[in-house]
Order: structure tokens, then sequence, then C-alpha cells
């Protein structure tokens, strides 16, 4: 009765080398082509992360915490910082990509090269972007996949995109603990850690203790907590305001011992500006809500090890 | 590498009849055995079901948007409407379930009864709510399960839990187009539609239209949209300020040709009330956020041509 939306997979599926067992028509053969390829794709997996200096997963329990938000400014931040086209940006939200109209890149398709070569799409600061939405013939095709077509999917914008020589690549995942994080994480084996982003309701908190056990589970280091949406100031009358209260993050960092980044106040401009397609933190250098960026560069640097500001 | 917290599952799948195949120890009956029970698991879906008269799914194309928010004041606010006892909730977000906290159920276990019936919780006004979290140790469980096992849940909650005679059931499915409202769909066939959910943003709606293709793709009526947080007025000063711009919900509803069902403002009590486990519209009968859920009952009321009012 479901079909998946094959115009989707259908693009990176058929190319050529990419797919060596397309090429078989031998039915006996089928099995050790197979075989083969899934050798042949893992490796290239392999070859194209040993690349990646960083790979970085953004990850919350519950949805629309400002995942993809955090995700796209955090990218431009680095960039801006010393990075610039050494950031690679992962939207592993099949079901919901939003990092390509945040980037101002919607309608854009990845681009095919020489001998069946694939290559990301090109946001501000040369950040090199993948998703799903790239593939998508509209807005309104929605991909009615299960886990394995999903996998699949992940598995081949990491082993089969020309990401190249990259500082940092960092994983927009979607909410829980299900098939896409558990993907991601047992296909890039030397993963440096999960960032969490959550919102300071108490709700949400809860949620976001099971994607620290989940990490801790699947032992990948927790970079740290960001808690997004932390107050808000009345542009009218500055009154303080803390629609979703505040300092949850905070506290759930402490109680389950993981480091605590930093929180990103509530500011309409964001929404704005993901709306037009420019990244916050690049059009707004002055803001406070950037410089709450730019503190949480500096200490997920200080966590991978990377000197600051170097160029 | 990876193995699934089987507390969780277990709970459920050790109960005695409800898995007649766990009885069989001869291996060459083991096929027959799991048809047998697979089509008793089905008949008994279909003998809950038929005894529910309306089915309503609750989805968002993205997370984070108040759908469970949404759910829960829906449920209460038809209960508190003429349908006390006999409104039913299932929380179908396996990996993040937050309905439990917003009806003040954290803790709770679903109930055994005699000859291994399993019954739901109750909330306020006689609710009947079923949800992973009552399955799970405490808040820090995550639940790692690819997509048949989340499958396979949601079909026992269906199947396996004493709903008892309802007029409503709603049923909170997490974000996207993959396996859980993929399920919930394919196993209710008289499923009556779907709500959904979405918050003003452009990014927000470029994701709705996937929601909305893919229950017309399955054939599922969508009952119409609700703009969620949209609009909010300012405590201090009465300022009103669209923090994640309005009216979106209402464009979108036209543009694809579904009916609107109403929005509903951003107001910090909802975020309290949630986190303190009563439904707001219970809570605030005055408010005007509460005037607007119950504009939306009366609404979703019409196209289920159920009489409003009725006791």
């Amino acid at each position: 009765m479901v079909k998946p939306l094959m115009t989707a997979g259908k693009q990176i599926e058929t190319n050529e080398e990419f797919n060596p067992r397309l090429k078989s028509n031998s039915k006996s053969s089928v099995a050790t082509e197979a075989k083969k390829a899934s050798f042949e794709q893992e490796h290239r997996l392999k070859m194209k992360m040993s690349k990646i200096k960083h790979k970085v997963a953004i990850i919350s329990g519950k949805g629309g915490v400002g995942k993809s938000t955090v995700t796209v400014n955090l990218a431009t931040s680095f960039a801006l910082k010393g990075h610039s086209d050494k950031v690679g940006v992962l939207d592993a939200d099949i079901h919901g990509p939003c990092v390509p109209k945040m980037f101002g890149l919607k309608g854009q398709k990845l681009i095919g090269g020489p001998a069946g070569m694939i290559f990301p799409v090109a946001a501000c600061e040369g950040i090199k972007v993948v998703s799903m939405d790239f593939l998508l013939p509209n807005d309104e095709a929605p991909v009615i996949w299960r886990g394995p077509m999903k996998m699949r999917a992940i598995q081949q914008f990491l082993s089969d995109i020309m990401w190249g020589e990259l500082d940092f690549l960092f994983i927009d995942l979607p909410p829980g603990t299900g098939d896409e994080p558990l993907s991601v994480i047992q296909l890039i084996p030397d993963i440096d850690g999960v960032v969490i982003v959550t919102i300071p309701s108490e709700v949400s908190q809860a949620v976001v203790k099971k994607a620290i056990t989940f990490s801790k589970q699947l032992g990948v280091p927790v970079i740290g907590i960001i808690e997004n949406m932390s107050g808000f100031v009345c542009p009218e009358c500055g009154a303080k305001l803390d629609i979703f209260k505040a300092g949850g993050g905070k506290k759930i960092a402490k109680d389950l011992s993981v480091p605590y980044l930093g929180k990103i106040p509530i500011d309409p401009a964001i929404c704005v500006d993901s709306d037009s397609g420019t990244p916050f933190v690049a059009e707004e250098t002055d803001s406070s809500t950037t410089k709450a960026f730019e503190e949480i560069v500096t200490k997920t640097k200080q966590f991978l090890e990377v000197p600051d500001g170097d160029e």
C-alpha cells in the first residue's frame, strides 16, 4: 500500500559505480556482489571520514528545541572563527530537513561531477551542506520511509559525498534515540562526541536525560548541553520573561555530570533570519545571542582540544 | 553492540495469552504458531478499536511544535465538554513520551488485571492514558529501538490494552513521516483523520506540507491545521509580539485546501501547567487560550459529525 518515494533515493542509488551491484545481471553472483558492494561502501566511508578532523553530532531528546538552528549557527560560528571552507553540515533529519532553508539553499540540488562524484552544496563561508531536501522534487514531498531505508540514505551521505578535507563536520540528527541517531553513531566509529540541545522546560529535560543515557550506553562522549530558548526580553518594555522557564539545562548538566556549554536566549530575530536563510550569527554580529554562540564555540573547541582562533 | 532495553518490551511481551507462541516448545510448529498469534493479535486489535467511536491522530512534520501539549489539552477539552470517562490518549512517541508528565502521571505504571488484562492509567476527567513512559524504569532510560520494535510496541498498545468503550481516542504521534506514523495509520484502518499541528515560522510550514501530502498519500482525511505558539502578549506591557511570526497555519491551510482549526497563542502558563501536570484547559478555564481550544473542539466535532455539547 505504501511505497517509498523512490524519486529521492534513486538520485543517489542509480549513480554508476557507487552501486556496483546494479551492473550485475547474473543471479548466482548477487550475494557475492552485494557483499563486495557493502565492503566497498564501508571502505569509502572510512576514507571520506578520515579526511575530516572532528565529527560532532547534535542531538536532543525532544523535537523542536531549535536543534537545526543551533547546528546552523554553530557551524557558521566555527567557519567565521578561522575555519572558513573547512566546515561541513550533514542534515540527517530525513523526514523534516530544515538545514537548507536556514542556510538560504532551498531549491538547490547536490552537484554531480566527473566519474560519478557527488558534491555538497556550498553555503556562506564555504560551509558544505548535504540534506535529503536537496533530493526532493518539492517542499510537499514527504519521505515515507521506515528505518532501513533511512539507514541506507545516511550511509550513502557519509560514504558517497565528496566532503573533502574538513576541520569539522556537524551532523544534525532528528530527535529521539531511534534509527537515525543509532545509524550515525554506529557508522562513524571515531565520532568526537555529541552536543545535546534542550529547552528549559521540565518536560523537555525529562527527555534530555534519555539522550545522555543513550550517548553513555553507546560510548559516545557528551561534549555538553546547550540550553536554547532560555528567557526572553520584551523588545517593547525590556521586561525579562521566562517563557519556557530558565536554568534547566545547567541544572541537568550538573545533575548528570556532563559539561554545560551555555544558554541561548529567545530572540525573534533568530526566527526571521532562519526563515530568510541567513545564519543569525553572520547577520547580527554584535548581539548577545551571537556572543552566546561564540562562547559555545570556545568551550566546544576546548573539549576537542582545538586551539581557539586558529586560522 | 546495541541491545534494545528489553525491560520496556518485556512487561507487555511476557503477558501470558497475549503471546500464545511463548507457550510452544515444538520447533516444527513455530511458524504455524507465529501465524496464529499474529492473526489473533489482529483480531484483538479490531475488537478493541471497534469499541472506540472516533480515532484521531495528532501529527506534525516538525518536532517541538507543541503536539503533545495540544493533544493533552484537546483530550481534556473533549472530556470536559460532555465526554468525561469516554476519552483515551495513546502516546505513540516511543523515544520521547511526554504525555504522562503533562497529565501529572509520572511514575505510574500500566495496571495488570485478572486473566492477563492490562489497563490504561486514569488522568483527570477519567481520561485513559497509555504511554511507553509507563513501562520505563526511570526518566533516564532511553528506548534505543529501531523501527520494527516500535511498530510492535504500538501494535500491542492498540490490541492488548483494555481501552473499553470510548467516544474518542487521540493518538499523539512523534514528528516526521517514518515508522510510528506509518504503523498507526496502517494498523487502524478506520481512523477518522489527522489533526496537524504547526508553528507559524516558515521553516515549520515547509515541513507541515510534507505531513499533508503524507496523509493524502495514505488516504487519511486531514481534519485540519492548528497553528500553535501563534503570537505572544507581554504580560508586563501588553505589547503584541510575534516570536515565531503569525498566520502561517491559516495560509498553508488555504494554499493546500485543508480546513483551518484555529490558533493557540504562546502563554507561559501553558509551560508551567504542563510541567506541573495539570492540563491548561482544566486549570485556566477563563483564559483566551482555553477558549481557543474550545473552538478547535467544536470544529473537530463538526468534522466528525458529533453533536456539540452532547452529554
